[in-house]
Order: C-alpha cells, then structure tokens, then sequence
C-alpha cells in the first residue's frame, strides 16, 4: 500500500526536498523537507505536514501560527527526488517573518540582496 | 565584492538548493543544485549554471540540448539557505524527458503517481 512512497528517491537521511507553491497564484511559497511519515501524514490529513531538520521533528505547518497548508496537487520530478506540493495557504502568509512567501530577498544588481516584499503581519502577533 | 555569496548559508558540500520557476507562467520547471562558483556564473552569463552532484562538474543548463534558462530574477529566502531563479526556458522544455516541467509525476488517490504532462519533443531528438 507504500508502493508510492517507495518510488521516491529518499536521500541518505531519508529526507525528500519539497517544494510549496501557491495553487492559484503559482507564487513559490516556501521550501522544507519531509520524511516518509510527514508525507504519508500529508496526504493523510490534506494538508503540509514537514520534517522539521532542526528541531528534529514532524511539523504539521501551521500548529503554532495557523497559516496550515490545503494541499491540492502533489507532483514528483523525474528523477523522483524532488517534491512539489500546490497548495491553498491559509491567511495568505506562508513565512515566518509575516511575509506571503520566504523569498522575499532579491538580488539587485548582481551584488546585494534586498528585501523586496512587505510583511503582511507582524510576526509578534502571528506567535503570541 | 561577494557579500552577497557569503550572506547564504551554504550547506555542509558548499551546496544551496535551487528552484527554477518560469517567470512568465509561474510555474515549476526544475530543482537542482549550485555551488559559489556556480552562482557566481549565473549572475555573470544571465543563464543557469548548475553544479551537477552526480557529475561533480559544473552544468550550464542547455550546453546539450540547447534548452538555456535566462535568468530574470533571482531569490534567497528567509533562511538564506534555498534559491529561487525565475527565468525564460528556451524552448519551452525544461526536463531531459522533453518536457516542459520536470515535476510532470503527479499523484492519484493518494496512492499512484501518474505521469500526467506531455511529452513536447522526443529525448533522442533532443540529445542528438
């Protein structure tokens, strides 16, 4: 019944990179990585759950400030280790500095990175 | 005058993943992965170069098929450690299947992967 989950080319730490893009807008929101359980629990539940590398724990996206993911499409590239979810992100802001996508930084003039898009929220108010 | 190398956050192969979006349509079209030098000639030529993992050399995306990724934006995110390049694909195909979109595989009732795009140009046409 895993047979879907063994097609993919799991990395040496069985991480699968993920890529989280906008369903209607097509922005890239954000990107994360997933293990086997984050992906099952994902399809599961319909929305992102990732595998958080630094905290060394699942990560339903969303728990502690609300901006969950409704995921609507998932898409595997061709050498079967890269994931791509589209999804609905609920309140519009998928980082977690208040901003709707993570990247935010542009490099202007091929020498420096500026932050180009505004925060929505304050992130102080997203996790209170 | 690489400030703006040394603020990403390279990971422990001097790697950065990296996401190319067509800047027209939004949509995906590949994941791949770059090193300084890599990067650097990105911004230099204004087209993708890669640093190929399996091949351990660097790749300018199209020096075979022709299929060159014009960059029109580039983007770091909040965590400085993911790249996104929006760029023009020349011809369209961005995938060494012949089509557009690597993330062609998509999954059905949650438990089979479809290759659910077309092939826009037969592989052997293309690597000739």
């Amino acid at each position: 019944m895993s047979d879907w989950l063994d097609a993919i080319s799991w990395d040496e730490q069985g991480l699968v990179p993920v890529i989280a893009q906008d369903a209607a807008s097509g922005d890239v929101l954000m990107f994360a990585w997933m293990n086997r359980e984050a992906l099952a629990l994902t399809v599961e539940r319909g929305e992102a759950v990732y595998w958080s590398r630094s905290r060394r724990k699942l990560w339903h996206k969303g728990e502690e400030s609300g901006h969950t993911q409704k995921v609507r499409d998932i898409r595997l590239d061709c050498d079967k280790d890269v994931v791509l979810l589209r999804i609905e992100q609920t309140g519009g802001i998928a980082c977690h500095t208040g901003r709707r996508s993570c990247f935010f930084n542009q490099l202007r003039d091929g020498d420096r990175w500026v932050a180009a898009d505004p925060v929505i929220k304050n992130p102080a108010e997203i996790y209170k």
